[in-house]
């Protein structure tokens, strides 16, 4: 560790060149409770590694335990075969990935088109992305994905057979070089522009969910289970 | 181009190696039609490059015009320094880039864990981002920016000045090598688990926007403009 370190915060990401933004720094948080709020609120993240020299970026479920994330998919799936070989092995260099999950709160609109904008909570990961091996590790990695998108359904869903846990590869992102970026507030317009007569201010974004559409299939004695009643 | 290629269908995006997913293609799409809309509904995509070998993701605002899109951020920013010098010229070599755009619409919820999954409609575009130096097709661009946070928002704004528009830097990425994936509708569960004890189907998201905050130094006088009152 450089002698310029600062002072290790066991409540916070040690900052690193990557993860201090190269403007508008007083937006960049390294909170670990913040940045854990931030990726349990989110359904998706955006998982980015390099491919054939270039880049590539795909949406993907997630699940995470404490400062490990996993990402899961098809034995088959490129990223996860690029992460190691058949269900890895401790050799398995891995795969160097940024996984980024970003919330959008509002519109900011300015007096100014230069000052428009949009309130949003981020959160960037870097690291290497590698393959889980341990059955257990696997199972607990399953389930943080399944109560990701919604907690305690992994006790109300039959588990992975044998078959399913073979066809799926599952990756671990620790959570160590990390950082969030928070905008709110209203429009940041100049002096000189806030006498000009167009409306300014922020448009909330609302999210919430509509009515649950049962599968056709379904039990029709089958009731709404309690965690789904709540959301 | 090979001589496998299929017959050019002007409404839609040619597939390449990259585009065509590994598995689940039946969710893969290339019409124009579809793409653009997808676009035109999001805030922000996430854009993915590699800086010193490594990938980056960071979320951003963008805008489309026809079969163009545009990013934008100040000169200072890596990536926008990375797609040319400063404002570039014909002869930056570009960023090579792959932005993403992704909506959830739905939790989908199997009686087995295997199968949870989420409904969405995502766009992956590949391609050289290159800086834009023309100040017609720069102006352009931000507005295209700003209309797309609220569309017609571009004509009840200051436009930017020299200032601003010298501290802006704008890249171009082409619509060309394009991809949309959309999954919908209820689980997939096996036939041997249909009858399992689990409530199944969809959790739709639902997404409005809350009532518009003035701006603390917003003129009394000023009312909300039609294009915010529709939202």
């Amino acid at each position: 560790m450089p002698e310029t370190a600062p002072p290790s915060d066991p409540a916070a990401y040690r900052p690193t060149a990557r993860t201090v933004p190269t403007r508008a720094r007083e937006r960049a948080a390294y909170d670990r409770e913040l940045v854990h709020a931030l990726l349990d609120e989110a359904y998706i993240c955006h998982l980015g590694f390099v491919r054939d020299g270039a880049p590539a970026v795909l949406p993907t479920l997630y699940g995470r335990v404490g400062e490990r994330l996993y990402v899961h998919g098809s034995t088959g799936s490129r990223p996860l075969r690029m992460a190691g070989g058949p269900h890895g092995g401790t050799e398995a260099p891995g795969l160097e990935v940024c996984l980024t999950v970003t919330h959008v709160d509002g519109l900011v609109l300015a007096r100014s088109a230069f000052h428009h904008s949009v309130n949003y909570r981020s959160v960037v990961v870097h690291g290497i992305a590698r393959q889980v091996t341990d059955t257990e590790e696997r199972r607990t990695a399953l389930d943080a994905i399944v109560d990701h998108v919604v907690p305690g359904r992994s006790h109300d869903s039959r588990p992975a057979n044998d078959r399913e846990l073979a066809a799926t590869a599952v990756i671990r992102l620790d959570l160590d070089e990390v950082s969030a970026k928070v905008r709110t507030g209203g429009p940041n317009d100049d002096p000189e522009d806030t006498g000009l007569p167009h409306w300014a201010g922020v448009v909330p974004l609302a999210r919430g969910y509509d009515a649950p559409v049962p599968a056709d299939d379904l039990d029709p004695s089958i009731t709404l289970p309690g965690y789904l009643s709540v959301l």
